[in-house]
């Protein structure tokens, strides 16, 4: 991995269990997107309508150009579009030091 | 894992390396606290002073309790305070779908 996409997700806490269902699907359509390495979904415990997902791509352009300019990107929006109460907070961030036990 | 702890670091972005290569040393106080899984460190792209860490712990007082009232944490924050340029932002998420490729 080269670049982690970094996304809070903003949902009606009411409905985080009905969005943890649907992920499987939509991140189907992640993972069909070449650069794709893997992705997890966290929900929050101080703010329980925050959904953080961290997707792993290979490069930037993975995401910002094969993803996001590609038709996979509406069929994602599609799907996890309905749930949202504000506009997702994307940012990229870069491994520094490595997850080690 | 049942909890991540997500930290926000923000320093100075010149001093991004300096902290990268300290990390370890900070790393292995977290390491000694009982219920520490796993640690990584990220930079953001986008806001290159905000450093992001990821802590795996095994609940959330582990966190709160077993390190933060510990006399690990000001050993921690010797290491880690002089490159604070704000007040770390910390919250704790729940993994709801694992990394999978």
């Amino acid at each position: 991995v080269t670049v982690v996409e970094h996304a809070f997700i903003h949902v009606d806490p009411e409905r985080v269990p009905d969005f943890v269902a649907m992920f499987p699907e939509a991140r189907a359509v992640l993972a069909s997107s070449p650069g794709f390495q893997w992705a997890e979904l966290h929900h929050g415990l101080e703010r329980p309508g925050v959904l953080l997902l961290l997707v792993g791509w290979e490069s930037l352009d993975a995401h910002l150009v094969g993803f996001r300019q590609s038709e996979r990107f509406p069929r994602w929006r599609a799907l996890i579009g309905p749930y949202f109460t504000a506009d997702p907070e994307v940012e990229h961030y870069e491994p520094a030091v490595a997850r080690t036990p």
